[in-house]
């Protein structure tokens, strides 16, 4: 049960506010993250990590010498948006690049890509790695498609040493994917986490029984057996990650990570068996860990992860370190930074437009103003369709969004915007204020949209299909989704292969997105019989089954809007 | 609930050894505790803290440079014996004498001071400090009768600095006073801890119920309100310490402390009102503290602990250490100590006895071992007795003890040993063996008694009924109970008085202990009609109304049986 907190919405930013105020030696507070308190030479790679609060010591915790410069922290068990992404890394840059490092879940890896997307786009140079461990997420051929579990802790550590050494980006990239191919967890969990304001844990274990292969947002594990002494426990964890064993590898990284309730004393009797069996695989034990490394709330139970060492990767997970969850040796004395921390919003200069685009671009503002007040008026019919099977913040983030959406354009056609700058920076406001993954998803798909138009000519019915185009792409390329899936993709497609192929065959812009329009909608009921991707929302799989997906039914709305808009401005 | 363990009476040396490989660089393992793996200067004071296990990071998390020289660990929420107080203190000492710190606990305090006499009758200088830091426990007045709760971390880190500043015993023995003195702790309770292999939490709080003034054993707290939101809860921590704010302090550490459930998050958002609540007050905080220090097993809850710092503890508080649990700058380089670590029992030579003396011993041999034959007979009975507010586990203690005994005893007589070392010698393995607060009230009693014989002289009726006195006034002494607390003192003060005025009167020793026995049998009976004493098994006190006290009749049983060996024997 999480129990102290003010407000729950709060819960996580306060929390930061509070970890900084106890550690002001080693990290500095800005906003939806923290910086290192301490110099950094010029030219050091950054190691930027980070994801959903919840998880301490991930991720603000690992924030210090030899370990991470930086880390982004978004609200409980949600991503980070794409600009607090951004934000924490142009405050982490120190001229050298920046290693972006993250567990692998739908909504990090869009916010982590397109903030990576946009800080490339500003000259800083900017490498991913998504961590992989979990090897009950997919099959050991299938390493690319694993969550991240505690082994964020393992490639962290060994990125940030290497980063700490001196290693170009270049270098500090391989590394880190070095340690990841190389690095596997499996967990179990006695019970279940509660969410900050919430009364019931987000899934239970019978009692007596223990459930394997969770993940750490509340993902209830793929079997359940009857809770194992420790020695069988021991053979339970570590019998999955010793088949995936390197031949010839005879030297071990290892953490014993408890999720939260489950307490030091019981992980160090754990050990005890944990060790024995892997000094009888043949494997010598570097520099164990035992504790709390990313835990999930209040979650019951564990989870081991190995990495396979090489040189080099034991190099780097040996060497000393200095951050406020985990200390290793002795690392060089590092001077307090003297500066302060100017942490304001960067306000992009407003690139010069033609009439004709500025033109366009009040027209697309007055557009998103009506969708933002259809969008506040179906707040609770999309609320509730997200209710049956989710967090039931759909409708609430799709109002946040498309109100600051409709806001930011305002302010940029009064600056003098074009069509192309004006979507951007609606979109980047969306993104920003709705939060969660559907706020990057349509960040990302106004942005995208966005990047087909221009500042100096009024876009053509042609340039704007081409746009729909890239806009999906762009949201298939990092979201990751595809038809069937049960998510705003599967109206989208059919939206813009209509729109596509409508504007191919000469029909005008107003039919064009009727049809469009018609088409998304019939495809957004239909998701009604699909079934969810497996996931983070696993055991609410089934209770979506006969209701629709509520991103779907936003984005049919939208277009809905637009092809009546169109028909009354034409 | 505490889930993982082979065998429940097993849980604590095994955490202890899976801690001690998990940190081969900070700790070395010994029986029953560690001690530093790292070199000390000759001559430097020794800190040796402890207490039961089931509260990590306390005690072996502490240990290491600039804190604790060394930790006992007791079995969970049990203290250590004696024996294991003594041997881990004679492997921690470096010729500048001991500090023993622990938390104010009947059974602690008498084994702790039972050690320190043996150590001190060994030549080793020993100080003990009980720190009484929770405020719940008893008014302000009686600062001495508080409980030790999270406040064991700050007067361990602050004498740990001054012993390693190389201050005198003398010295280091004032600053842990004094820091003690100043040191107060509040908390609460929102859910209760499970034992290893218990189904069933020691206690329960209603849901939305939060208990105050918990303490870290199970005891539910003296009061009971609903949760509070992190802002209230700050306060109804804060204000019980703040109305102990000495005059004019104005600067405070402060440890806001995990029971074990209770997550780092929930304390970050926690001390973000704490820390606004103390400037309030008009104190500056230093160096403050947010995490897990003194636990309670899987409890969930919180406690606030301050120490009103003058100069002189602000110095020790803010020095740097670098123990398993706790790191604070960067204390000097410290080399690994090169030797082994024999942990033999010490045996100790016996002293040269009189024939009479020898006699004596081997008659007081045969009475212990119909002692010992008794006591495993009465076992299932006094586990009953036991078991109705208790652990049960008495009748298991009493035979373990008495067995241990009758066989030490009988080495002692094969070694030509009189009677007063046969007797200690036997009480020594009585406490070690039979464990728990009555095998150290029996060791002590033995031992207590075996101080007014001598190994020359074959001891006389006189002489046997001073002993008596002698032992209860040990048993008195350190172990603090009083007639009427429902205890063995209850039985043992009739006896010894009867026995006294029996043998001043000048009548036979036969006559004489029989009617102590018969004396102390009714005694034993009558206190069915008692409530114990406040303190650890609160919860339980009712229970126990019409059942006589298990320490009691054990101790009437035996009084008989050597009034019977007695009339058997002259």
């Amino acid at each position: 049960m999480t129990t102290i907190f003010d407000a729950p919405e709060e819960f996580a930013s306060t929390a930061l506010a509070g970890f900084c105020q106890i550690y002001p030696n080693h990290v500095r507070l800005i906003r939806n993250g923290v910086v290192r308190a301490t110099t950094v030479p010029k030219g050091k790679v950054s190691v930027v990590v980070g994801g959903g609060s919840g998880h301490y010591p991930a991720f603000a915790g690992y924030v210090g010498q030899g370990m991470a410069d930086a880390a982004v922290a978004g609200d409980v068990f949600a991503s980070p948006s794409t600009a607090a992404v951004a934000r924490v890394c142009r405050h982490a840059h120190h001229g050298g690049g920046i290693l972006l490092g993250f567990g692998n879940y739908a909504g990090d890896v869009l916010n982590f890509g397109v903030a990576a997307e946009r800080l490339r786009a500003e000259g800083i140079d900017v490498r991913i790695v998504a961590v992989t461990d979990d090897v009950a997420s997919a099959v050991a051929g299938e390493h690319a498609k694993r969550r991240g579990i505690a082994g964020d802790f393992m490639i962290f550590k060994i990125a940030g040493a290497a980063a700490e050494a001196g290693l170009s980006l270049d270098d500090v990239e391989r590394v880190a994917r070095h340690a990841n191919d190389r690095t596997v967890s499996f967990g179990v969990a006695f019970a279940g986490c509660t969410l900050p304001g919430a009364n019931e844990p987000l899934f239970t274990v019978p009692k007596g029984r223990m459930a394997l292969g969770l993940g750490i947002h509340g993902e209830p594990g793929i079997s359940e057996q009857d809770i194992a002494s420790a020695t069988d426990l021991a053979d339970v964890l570590a019998d999955r990650l010793l088949a995936e064993k390197p031949p010839g590898c005879t030297r071990v990284a290892a953490v014993l990570n408890g999720l939260g309730s489950t307490k030091y004393e019981e992980l160090f009797v754990l050990w005890t068996a944990v060790q024995k069996k892997l000094n009888g695989a043949g494997l010598e034990i570097v520099q164990p860990e035992a504790g709390e490394f990313v835990t999930s709330l209040d979650m019951q139970g564990c989870s081991l992860t190995l990495t396979w060492l090489d040189e080099e990767l034991e190099r780097y997970w040996a060497a000393p370190c200095d951050a406020p969850a985990f200390r290793r040796g002795r690392p060089d004395a590092a001077e307090l930074r003297a500066d302060l921390i100017v942490d304001e919003e960067v306000v992009p200069a407003i690139p010069a437009a033609s009439e004709a685009s500025c033109k366009s671009a009040a027209c697309i503002t007055d557009l998103f103003g009506e969708i933002a007040a259809m969008l506040k008026e179906k707040e609770a019919e999309l609320g509730g369709i997200d209710a049956i099977a989710g967090d039931g913040d759909h409708g609430q983030g799709m109002r946040r969004g498309s109100d600051a959406a409709a806001k930011a354009m305002a302010a940029a056609v009064s600056a003098g915007a074009g069509a192309q700058t004006t979507l951007a920076l609606g979109g980047d406001a969306w993104a920003d204020r709705a939060g969660g993954t559907s706020g990057a998803i349509w960040g990302l798909l106004l942005r995208s949209w966005s990047n087909a138009l221009n500042d100096s000519d009024a876009p053509s019915d042609a340039a704007i299909a081409e746009a729909a185009r890239q806009a999906l792409d762009g949201v298939t390329r990092l979201g990751r989704a595809r038809v069937g899936d049960k998510t705003l993709v599967d109206s989208f497609v059919p939206f813009v292969d209509t729109l596509t192929a409508q504007t191919a065959a000469g029909n005008s812009a107003v039919d064009a997105w009727k049809s469009a329009a018609t088409a998304s909608e019939a495809a957004a009921e239909a998701t009604a019989s699909l079934t969810p991707r497996l996931g983070r929302a696993r055991p609410l799989a089934e209770k979506s089954i006969g209701h629709p997906d509520p991103g779907a039914i936003s984005l049919s709305m939208v277009a809905q809007l637009i092809s009546g808009f169109l028909a009354r401005r034409r």
